[in-house]
C-alpha cells in the first residue's frame, strides 16, 4: 500500500467534478438502492417508520452503495441490477447505524445540519434504532439468494465494532502510534467500503484478481476517508460539514494530525499542547492546538498520507479494463480528497 | 392462548425442582453452548476479550439456549448435538447484547450482583459491545449450513427493537391499555423464547404441527416470563434479584400490575398515584406505589395473567408425544412462575 506515485492523486482532485455531477451520473443505480433501503428498514406506519425516515438522510452521500453498483459496472454492467441494489442498501443501514450510534458517542449535537436523533429523540431511541436498522440489514442480507454477502457483512461489522471499542478505550492515548491508529481507522472504517467494493464486483461475476482489485481500491479510499475526515474536524467549517466539529479534541480521541504533531512538532508547542490533552482541555484550547498544529505542517502531513492511500488504491484498478465505471471509481477517489465535507 | 386450564400452573410451580436441579440435568448441553459463545464472541486476546468475558455471565439462567437444545430433544434427542449448540449460542448472545444496550437505557448499576458494563467502562464502551454481540450472533448465524435460523432470527431481532422502541416511547403514558402493553412485551421479549423453541425444533427435524406446539409454548412462556419480571420490579428484593430494581418506576415505564390498577383500583388511591406518576415521581414515592398496587389486588391479578400464558403455552405441547424433554420443558414452565430472580 506503500509504493509512491509521483502526485498523482492532486491530478486526481484537480481533475475532479463536484460530487454532485458524479451523483447524477450514478442517479439511476442510487435511486435503485434508495427504494430498497425503503423497503428493508421502514415499517409502514407509526413512531419507528417515522424515526427511520429522520435518520436516513444521515449518510446523505451514499459513498458506499455507489461504490457497490460502480464496482459491479467496472466488471459486468448488464450483471449489476436488483441484489446490487438491495446489497448497496444493506452496506448503507449498517453505516447508518454506525453513525446513530456514534453520535451518542461523541455526543455529537448536529449531523447533516439537522438534530442528530438523541439530540432529538433521546439516547434510548437512539441505541434501540441503532440496533433495529442493524437487525434490518442482516435480516435483508439474510434473504438473498446468494449468501455471501451474508457472511461477509456480519464479519465485517463485527471488524468495525472491535476498531471502534479500541478507538474509545484508546481516548485520551496521548502516545499512540500511527500504525496504532491505522489498525483502528482501517477496522472502524476502510473495511466497510473495501467490502463494498468487493461484493459488488464478485456480484457481478468477477474474478479472484479483478475482487482483489476492486478490495484494494475501497481500502485506499476508505483509509484516505477516514483521515480527511479527521483533518476536517480540526480545520473544517461546521456550516459547510454540517455536523458538530471539534469533537475529536473534546473527546480527547487522537487523530494523524495530533499524532504527527506531538512527534515531530516543535518541543515547547508539543509540551503544552500535551498538558492540555492530558488535563482533558483539549476541547476548550481547540483554537490553539489547531493553530499549533497547522504550524507544523501535521495537517499537510496528514493530507498527504491520505494522497498515497488514495494513489495505491487507484493504482490497484490497473487490474481492471478501462471503463466508464473505472474512470467513475477514478474520479470519486479524487472527490475523496478533495471534499469539504 | 387464552383457553383457562384450571390452576394447572399453580401446581406446576409446586412440582417444580429448583432451577440448578434443571440446569444440572442439562449440563452437557449447556457445556456445548457455553463452548460455543466463548469461540463465537470472544476475540483471541486484548480489551475486546476482557469486555465480552465480563458480560458473558450476564444473562446467566441460560434459558434461551436451554430451550433451544430441549425443544429439539423433544422432537429427536439424536438430532441433537453442535448446531443446536450453535443456533443456542447465538439467540444467548443476541439476549445479552439487548441487556447490555438495556442496562443503558434503563440507567441501571447492577447486573447479576456485578456493575453493569455501561457503570463500568462507560456508556460508548456500552453501545458499541452490544453492537459487537450482535454482529458476532449474525456472523455465527450466518455461518450455519442451513440458513433457516440466520433468517429468521435477524427477522426477530428486529422485531425485539421495535418491540423496545415502542416501550421507551410509551415511558410516562399512563394510559397505556393492557392490549398495547401485552403486544409490547410480545415484541420486545417473548417472540425471541418462541423462536428458540422453533429453532431447536426445526433443527431437529420437527413436522410443522410440533414446530407448531413448541413456538406457541416458548410464546406462553415467554410472555410469563416478562410479566414475572414486571411484577419482580415492583416487589422484588434486589439482593435476591441481583440487579437494580424499581427501575420501572422510576422511568415511568407502565407495567401489568400498574396498569390493571390505574383501571380497577379504588378511585382515590389511583388519583394519588396517577398524579406522581404523572409528576415523574414515581422512583422516590415507590413505596407508596407499592403498597398501593399490592392493596389493590393488582400484583395478584399480574400472577394470574402469568399463570394462564404458562398454562396456554404447556397446553400446547399435548400435541407432542411425551418425553424426558417434554417434562423438562413443563417443569421449567414451573420454574419462570416461580422463581424469584
Amino acid at each position: 500500500m506503500t509504493t509512491p506515485l509521483a502526485a498523482s492523486a492532486r491530478d486526481l482532485a484537480a481533475d475532479t467534478r463536484t460530487l454532485s455531477d458524479l451523483l447524477e451520473e450514478m442517479a439511476p443505480d442510487l435511486a435503485m438502492v434508495e427504494s430498497a433501503i425503503g423497503r428493508i428498514a421502514s415499517p409502514p406506519a407509526g413512531y419507528v417508520r417515522d424515526l427511520v425516515e429522520y435518520v436516513r438522510g444521515f449518510g446523505g452521500k451514499r459513498l458506499r452503495p455507489a461504490l457497490v453498483m460502480i464496482s459491479g459496472r467496472a466488471i459486468d454492467p448488464s450483471a449489476v441490477g436488483e441484489t446490487h441494489a438491495r446489497v448497496g442498501a444493506v452496506v448503507e443501514l449498517i453505516h447508518t447505524a454506525t453513525l446513530v450510534h456514534d453520535d451518542i458517542l461523541d455526543g455529537s449535537l448536529l449531523r447533516r445540519n439537522r438534530k442528530t436523533l438523541h439530540e432529538l429523540e433521546g439516547q434510548e431511541v437512539a441505541v434501540l434504532l441503532g440496533d433495529f436498522l442493524l437487525a434490518s440489514a442482516y435480516a435483508e442480507a439474510a434473504s438473498l439468494e446468494d449468501r455471501y454477502a451474508s457472511r461477509y457483512l456480519s464479519k465485517i461489522t463485527r471488524t468495525v465494532c472491535q476498531g471502534e471499542v479500541l478507538q474509545v478505550h484508546n481516548r485520551g492515548n496521548i502516545d499512540l502510534p500511527e500504525r496504532d491508529y491505522l489498525e483502528i481507522i482501517e477496522k472502524k472504517t476502510a473495511v466497510l467500503y473495501a467490502a463494498s467494493c468487493e461484493v459488488g464486483a464478485r456480484y457481478a461475476g468477477g474474478s479472484d484478481a479483478h475482487v482483489k482489485a476492486l478490495h484494494d481500491f475501497g481500502m485506499g479510499i476508505g483509509m484516505a476517508f477516514q483521515i480527511v475526515d479527521d483533518v476536517l474536524d480540526l480545520t473544517g467549517d461546521e456550516a459547510v460539514v454540517g455536523k458538530s466539529l471539534g469533537t475529536d479534541l473534546d473527546r480527547c480521541k487522537m487523530t494523524l494530525p495530533l499524532i504527527h504533531f506531538l512527534a515531530h512538532g516543535p518541543a515547547a508547542s508539543v509540551e503544552r499542547v500535551r498538558e492540555t490533552l492530558t488535563a482533558r482541555r483539549g476541547g476548550s484550547e481547540a483554537r490553539m492546538i489547531r493553530e499549533a498544529v497547522l504550524a507544523a505542517g501535521s495537517v499537510e502531513f496528514a493530507r498527504a498520507r491520505a494522497e498515497r492511500f488514495v494513489d495505491d488504491g487507484v493504482a490497484a484498478l490497473a487490474a481492471l479494463p478501462e471503463s466508464p465505471a473505472k474512470s467513475t471509481l477514478r474520479r470519486l477517489a479524487g472527490y475523496v480528497l478533495d471534499r469539504r465535507r
